[in-house]
């Protein structure tokens, strides 16, 4: 986790913005380029991507959007990834992949290795069969990314498999967690999608993984606010990297303007708010 | 899910083939073309099609497989689809897709709509809203498709998560497919994915899901046998689609002789061995 530990920290910023590019909801700057679909989501993305450059400490891509393109969707997450890397921003592919042994090592090939993702989010529902093939392929590159396993999402059907049981499933996927991250000094390698919905349960998960770094949706959009999120902190104020997705890049459907100075506006602006509830990059 | 039973009973086979396709396990006939790496796949796979057709209910394809090689993967993934519906021969995309909302819809419309895959498998960790929008997609294609939710599945550090709590989490699951599958007269939209390793575990997801139809890993390779399979079967002895991925693609490196020939007898036998255990296609 070190790469997205260390841009959050040099661009001060603990935002992470999420490139879910709905076709159907292109700026009119893009869309009056009239250009095929996937070229059109590319330079939508790209100039997202520069515009949020300076705000945020990476980007997140949710890869169901470039694959409802096909194959030239993939093409386009790609060179987003690239384009990225080359801004030095860190990038988590949001593929939330869950199968085994060697399936899961070829997914984690795929994203982290082909395509250059720096962090992937993996689904934990087949066990630590499903988790661990994508840690060694994080310390196979030694690039210092990391793997951030879905502990408790915030979604509002999430509650009723995830807080099932006693101890509750979400409880024994943080223990999974705890017991595969490795790191020496700074963030495990190893991290959690904590929702920020219910602050009692991402407490919990915090009592359960106090090192670890948390990738934390449902910021906005969804509801959560800066209260939620200093229910996640670790004992500096650190440890949590939160993401918005819709809030940012369609930010100009309600701020008008170009496209770009919106989805910045929006980004520098949850920044100050993270800032101000107490959330150290 | 009638596409898959009307196949698998004019064919007279419950087996499913997956195409896992490794490009370090391709056969001599193929390496020896010197072709790019996904179009050497692409020929494996395509003569595997052509060659079980006759022997199996479905191909099933392993998304990892063709995501680890990039763009082009995808489109050898899609030609593949679109070849196996020309020979009516149904296709279960293995994707395990597992996010909420607008992102499942987009993994939905991408495998179902953008692919053209029958079914797709689907990880529920996140609950309803995970599992919902695959089958509006299903639905709104009116083709016969399903989706098949992991229940309970055939590896090792799976019962860790699936087992826990009281009771178990897999019953649960089972519970989410019972109430959110449709279906009239032959078997609901929704299905379960059930290992073949754990008896005891299928006998009680059957007992939740009478009705429902089963695609069951694990076969051979895994360990698992028509004995374990017996505990899946419906009141009919029916409702069992059953996977073997290695043990068909790859039975040239042990039987020899051509890859093509080697993958039909292995899924003819495996067709022999089912029929014999009482399992009705």
């Amino acid at each position: 986790m070190e790469a997205l530990a260390n841009s959050a920290r040099s661009r001060g910023s603990a935002v992470v913005a999420g490139l879910d590019p709905d076709p159907a909801r292109l700026p009119r700057e893009v869309r009056e380029q009239r250009l095929p679909e996937a070229r059109a989501v590319s330079e939508f993305c790209r100039g997202i991507l520069e515009a949020v450059e300076p705000e945020v400490a990476a980007v997140k891509l949710q890869s169901a959007y470039f694959e409802r393109l096909g194959p030239p969707g993939m093409e386009v997450y790609a060179s987003l990834i690239e384009a990225a890397r080359e801004l030095e921003l860190p990038v988590i592919a949001d593929v939330k992949r869950g199968d085994i042994g060697p399936v899961a090592a070829a997914y984690a090939e795929a994203h982290l290795g082909v395509y250059g993702a720096s962090c992937v989010t993996v689904n934990p529902y087949m066990g630590a069969d499903a988790v661990l093939p994508f840690l060694e392929e994080v310390r196979r590159l030694g690039r210092g990314g990391g793997v951030f396993v879905l502990v408790a999402t915030s979604n509002p059907s999430a509650e009723a498999l995830q807080g099932s049981g006693e101890p509750p499933l979400f409880e024994a996927v943080a223990g999974l967690v705890a017991e595969l991250g490795r790191g020496s000094g700074g963030y495990p390698d190893a991290g959690a999608v904590v929702g920020a919905t219910r602050p009692e349960v991402g407490r919990r998960v915090r009592e359960l993984l106090p090192r670890a770094l948390f990738l934390v949706p449902g910021y906005g959009a969804q509801g959560g606010g800066g209260a939620e999120i200093r229910s996640l902190l670790d004992t500096a104020g650190r440890g949590v990297l939160v993401n918005s997705s819709r809030g940012i890049i369609y930010d100009h459907e309600t701020a008008g303007g170009d496209y770009r100075s919106a989805a910045r506006e929006a980004a520098r602006e949850m920044r100050g708010e993270l800032s101000a509830a107490g959330v150290r990059p």
